[in-house]
This record gives structure tokens, sequence and C-alpha cells, in this order.
């Protein structure tokens, strides 16, 4: 589709919310496609994970984004699905790619949410396919369950007024109460719309930081850890751990309370970092003001960040060198 | 897409006017990609023209949107585009055609609004494919002249309480300010914008005379003889014309108010005929309530609305008849 | 327009914001066609204020809004605007009056926007309408001057977990980023998606405090002190600050950041008061929980709101009274 201006920031730039929500409905259309393809009991596929991500060129008002989803891996229970995004200027015809990224769903019972059904599994062309997604599905299992444990964090309201270029300064939230049009059929809501949100708090924060314009370059890998339901106050918090020379690094939580309906405590049910970078009005990368950090926990943050940034920079280095010997 | 909640009267079945917001956004991008298919201006090809279309089956909540398009004849300044649409259930895989229609286009320049350009000439398999294109090319700009002159109808307010299934009973308008995102990068309103607007103020006039749940049957040829510009307030008014045993034909008119930047007077923009069927519960066709009319005005347009009427049914029978040949 | 489920919360009652929006909208067509009327400088009318507005009665997904709105008085530089929301269930056929609200209208310079222009006087159909006009601008000014003054208060944020039925354990905020589509031409946020935002929030807070279905009843005069520019970073946060046997009182600021154009600081754009109701499933209204006060500040904004509570309760019997009478 065409994005318009409701889709960018007002530099132009497409937010990395608006493809992240693109790229989540077309990996929710085709594996709930796959996982009703055999007769059963009808299902819907609920979004558990999104690997590693990176917006590799900004995309602008007025291109055409041409989405495509494959399903690569189905374990048992889940369904791994790789999507692309393309930008095309349909004014001169140049196309990019914007985006590659991998989700993981999960098919639920359409009449009982809480039952998990079986996925149909699919054909492999050649065996190493089969065995390449079965690592990749042990991988992400596993960093599921380190992050499920890690996460009892919360984002302390700052009350004095901070310091330019320290966390308390830049960091924000959001609360937004999840009506019928954020729903999947099940009444739960669609994780495009979830991160959508992320993205937004992220790149605010971001924004109060190096006070330019800011553009998302890369998502880690986000946990679905429990499901959102119609009705619920999410709060969607963001503060920034980490900065390099020219990125920045947001740590985002959503947490739901389910006020209405259930009386039930407020829980975590989603958390990632996001990376932005600062651009010129060129659009040229600018020097991100050094991150100011105050408290112990800060300071072990900034650190926890700066090994995923070293750690990045080497795998991108060792695709790079892999690329040029080929 | 998916289908949402907000795409949907409250019976979960799909605007028509949401589908023909996809089918002409779909028509743009192919069309706009064309003209800029070889070296010269830049253009973006605005709407001209949409040829009736019918609504073979309502589309529902929870289904996915296929839409694909196709050039199928340029003229030196114009361009034919045939959108096809497919509803899917992706919980059972069914399909169904929901709808085809024919739209022409017109590239204006990017640095002049007022410019058109000329069109690259696609390739036709078969010489009969041209000389078919050429027809309908001459068919549509003879008619389109037609509707231009016809043109000077207001629909006026209504004053006093009216009676149940009259004319004024049922009329209604809307007003639309618009804005940056209802608009293409030359500051116009996107074809589709206008065409949903359109559908919602004929649904509500349907409403209002039957009272029950209201579907679009079909749309007859829309011709746009004015572009409507970014800051413009534009009144659609709907006003019933013409009521069969199971179906109602409202006209639709859009006028614009350009009162901020030109000191121009109100303008006719657009305007067509849509037929709603009323539905039960069941999603069966309801009898409709006879349209009453009062003055000679509303006599001679319900005669002229007969005469519609019996025209598509006898193109329909023949074609089944023809069909049924074959 | 017909209402959507975007419109409303789960119950199906629309957002008094969605309202409050519909309303602004069409003030601000009327009063910027009204002020453009006559040769001279062009220019877009700005929000200055909204007088005291009841929702007389809860409207429903699938009712149609009919919006209707007349000038009433104009000052120099003022436009006092009356517009009314009916709705109309347009499968009975019922219409009720939703709201009448007063507005008032400031027309900015298209060319520059620091400039205020002069309005074009009306015609009144009798002199006393023109002194009763004259009353009403004098008293709003003078209104509007005060809440200026009392304006330096802040909501601070809650470190630790606050008690039910505390002012801290409800109070909420959500922060926005200002994108084109909430713009009017001149690159400030329409009054209306600011009023949608507050409701929201006071939503949330009412909900927050009640735990059960709650809608909005009135909304006290909003003065918009400043105007808000796109790319703004907005802060909506509100509080509870009074609660009767059957209502809610929720003060909302809304605080704009212009972080990125200017090395401006954050300032206070416009504040109100909410009132809203609980309802029961079958809408019937709730006793509400008291507001438990804890500090000084809180005890003395509990007094202030039960003074606008009596206030506001005796004029509304002194009405009755006379309507009996007449």
């Amino acid at each position: 589709r065409i994005m318009r201006p409701d889709d960018a920031n007002i530099a132009g730039n497409v937010h990395g919310g608006t493809i992240l929500k693109m790229i989540e409905e077309a990996g929710a259309i085709i594996s709930t496609r796959h996982c009703n393809s055999q007769a059963g009991e009808p299902c819907v596929a609920a979004l558990a994970r999104v690997e590693r991500t990176d917006f590799l060129s900004p995309m602008c008002i007025g291109e055409v984004a041409n989405v495509s989803a494959e399903i690569t891996y189905t374990s048992r229970h889940s369904v791994e699905v790789q999507v692309n995004v393309m930008s095309e200027n349909i004014l001169t015809g140049a196309k990019k790619v914007t985006n590659k990224a991998t989700l993981w769903y999960v098919p639920l019972s359409l009449k009982n949410v809480n039952k998990v059904l079986e996925v149909p599994p699919i054909q492999y062309a050649r065996k190493e396919q089969e065995d390449e997604g079965k690592k990749r599905y042990e991988e992400q299992k596993l960093d599921r369950l380190e992050t499920k444990q890690r996460n009892g964090d919360v984002i302390l309201p700052v009350i004095n007024p901070a310091e330019p270029h320290t966390v308390s300064y830049s960091q924000s939230s959001l609360i937004h109460l999840v009506g019928p049009s954020d729903c999947t059929l099940l009444g739960f809501v669609h994780g495009g719309v979830t991160m959508k949100l992320m993205d937004e708090v992220a790149g605010i924060v971001a924004a109060r930081h190096c006070k330019t314009n800011i553009v998302t370059a890369s998502v880690d890998a986000i946990n679905f850890h429990e499901k959102i339901k119609k009705g619920c106050v999410i709060t969607v918090s963001g503060r920034m751990t980490f900065t390099s020379n020219k990125s920045m690094e947001i740590e985002v939580f959503v947490d739901a309370d389910p006020f209405v309906d259930e009386p039930r405590e407020r829980y975590r049910a989603v958390s990632a970092f996001f990376t932005y970078v600062s651009l010129s009005k060129e659009g040229k990368p600018l020097p991100v003001p050094q991150l100011l950090t105050e408290t112990e926990d800060e300071k072990r943050r900034f650190e926890e960040g700066k090994g995923r940034y070293l750690q990045t920079k080497a795998k991108r280095q060792a695709q790079m060198q892999q690329a040029a010997q080929q």
C-alpha cells in the first residue's frame, strides 16, 4: 500500500512501527491460513516472537510498500514465517529491500482460547532446511525462556526535573485503552498494534534525547510473554539504556492492566530493545549525545547495552567478510 | 489485508466504500507506475472515472481481501485498469470473487498540476484487444460528457419533518474537511477517499428508508469532473431516486467548497448512483418499502431510475443466457 | 456520520471525546467560512474556548450523529458558535439531543500565524440577541483570564504502589507525538484532537477508580491557552479531584513539549474538568467509591470540586423549576 502522511514523521520518513505492523499482519494471515489448511478445529495464529530485524533503508511518503511472506519452518505447535518488505518509488521505479523479519506464531483454538493446536507440517525442499529451521526453533525457545526470567523490571516515573542526556530526562510512557479495532477475532490485541505503540514510545525517548529527526534502525527480538485482552489499559514505557557514537538503544516494556473484567494484577506482556539513529536534514547520520548514567542500575544496563552493540557489530562484520569472499 | 470491525457495519458486512477505496488504491499504484515507466516528466495518475461495478458477494470481518490490478488499455492521455477483488476466509480457505471494476486514470505532471502528460502505450497480445479497448474508451468519453451537462442539481435540506418513505425523509448529507492524509502527493483528494464517503452517505439514506441491515449491491459509473484540493470542505449529499421490489437506487453528489485559499465558488466534483439491497438477519434479501414521490422532479427521477434498473436487468439476463449457451 | 466500533468503548457507548471532536470540526468549518466571507486576508479559525457542555444521553454504535452549527455572536476578534448534536437510531427513527455546545474561535492569518484578523459582523434579528451575546463574551473573557493565572499545577508521577481509591492510584497520563493528520492547514493541532485525547485520559482515570463501564457526563469550560505545533510531543495527564455519590470529577492538563524545532520549554496548553458517571451493564448509574484524599493539596482540590458540583446542581435545579413553571 501507499505510504501516507499519517504513517510518517514530519521529515517524511515512515515510522518503523507502521512497517512492523504491516509485517505482522502479513505473518498473521499466512500462518492462520496454514494452520487451518487441514480439517480440524478452526484456529487463529497468535504472535509469540519476532526475531531481531534491521531497517535497512528508510521508507518515504508516497512510496509503495510490497510485503511478501513465506512459511519457513513448522514445529509441532509453532510456525516460523519469513517476511520481506520492499519499498518501491512508483515514479522512478526504484526498489529497495527495507526489512527482512522472522516471526513465530502459535495456533490458538477459536473455541477455547487457552488451547494450543497442532500445526500441519510443511515439506522441505532439502533436509538441511529442516535441520536449520529446527536449530532456529531451539535457539528462540531458549531465548524466550531467558527473557521471561529476566523480566521483573519496572520503569519508575521521575519526580525531579532531570538533567539533559540523563536516563530520567528522556524516559517516557503512554497509556492506551485496547479497543475493538485493535483486536483479532479472539478479542486479543494484534501483535502489530503493540509493536507500533512500542516504536512510538521508543521514538519519543530518542527524540527527547537528541532533539533531531530520528529513525528506527533495528529492533531486537521481541517476545510476547502473555496475551492482552480487549478492554485492558496498556502502559508502554521506554528508557534509554545505551548510546554509541551514532546510535541509541531504548528498552521498551508493555504492561497490561485488565482492570474492568477480571480481578487480576497488572502483568508484563511484552518487552524489547529498539535501536535508533539521528538524521540530519539531508538524511545523513548525526553524532548522538552520550547518555549520562547516574544510578548503579543505569550503569549496569549501559554495559549490557554495550555488550549487545559490540556483538551485533561483530556479527555484521563477519557477514560482510563472508559476503565479500563469495 | 484483513477486514476489521472498523471496515464493516454492525452486522459484520464490510462497507462497499472500504472495498471501493482498496480498488482505487490498487488502480492508482499500477497506473502511476506505468505512466512513469518511460523517461520523462514525473507524474501521478488521477482517477477520472470508475465504470459500473457490482458487489457480487458480501465480505465479512476477519476475511482477507486480495486485490489484483492489470492495465488493459491506454489511449494517448488515459489508462484503463481492471481490478479484481477476492475475499478469502483464511479459516476455511474458501475464496469468492467480490468485485470486478474498471477504472480510468489520467497522468498529471508533478511539476504542473494542470498539465496532462502522455501515456506510454502498452503491447496487446491480440489486435482485437486493442479494438475492444478503443471502443470502451470512446463509450466512456461520450458518457462523461453527458453527465457533466446533466449536473446542475442541488439537494436542498428539508425543513419540515417528512413522512416515512418519501424522498425528503431519508435524504442525508455530511461535510468533511479535507486533511493531509486524504490526499495524494499533489495535494488532491484520493478518488478512493471520496468514494468511501459517498458510500457512507448512500448507506445512511438506504438505512433510513428501510430501517434494516443494508449492503451495497452495485455502483453506477462514477465520473470525477473536477479535482478536490487539500483544505476544501466537501459536502456529500444523497437522496433516494428509485425503488424496485428488492433494491433502492440512491443518487450521491459531492460538492467542494474551496473556502480558504481561492476566491472560487462551490462546485460539483463527483456524482454517481449507488444501488443497495436490504438483508434479513440471516443475510437473505428483504422486500423494500416503495419510495413515495411527491414533486414533479421526484417523479421524473423515479422514472429515470426505473429506466436504468430495467436496462441493467435486461443486460444481466442477456449475459446469463449467453453464459448458459456456452 | 455513523458511529463505529472504533468510536466507542467495549460496552458500545460512544466516547465523549469522539463527540467533542465532531463538535469542534463543525465549529471550525462554520467559523472559518464566516471569517473568509469578506474580501481580505485568508484565515483559519482557531479554537480558543469551549463552554461547559453536558452529555445529555449516551450515543451508541450504529447510530447516526447529526451535527448542526450556527454563529450566534461576533466580537471584533472572535466568533461564538453554537453546535447541536442529535443522535438518530436509523432503524427505529428515534432521535435524541445528545449535546449543546458553545465554542469560541479566533481567526488567524494564513500568511502570518501570529496575526489575529478582524471578524465580519453578523446581523442580529433582535437587539437583545446582541446584548446577550456581548454579555456571554465578557464573561468568558474574564474566566479565561482567571484560569490562565490559576494554571501552574503539575501532575507528579507516583512512585510507590498506591492504595485503591486514592488520587495516586488512578492518576494517568499519555504522550502523543503530533503528526500531520492531527493538524490544521496552519500546522497547529485541531482543538478537537486535543479534546479527544483529554477525554481518553479522563476516561482511564475514571475506569481505574471504579472498575466499571464509565461514560462522560459533562465537560467544564475548556480554555486553549496556547497553540500546539506539529512535531510537538504532548503529555495529557489526569487526576481525580472529587467524587459525589454517583459522579467523579477529573482534572486534565495538556502540556506541550516543542522539542525538535524550537529551543523552548514545555508549556501548559490546555486544562479542563471532566465529569464521569459509572454505569451498570443495564446502563443504570452505579454508586461511585469515595475518593480517599491524602495530602493537603488533594483535600483542598476535593473541596473546590465539591463547590463546583454543588453550584452545578443548584443551577440545574433552578432551571428545572423554571421549566416546570412555564
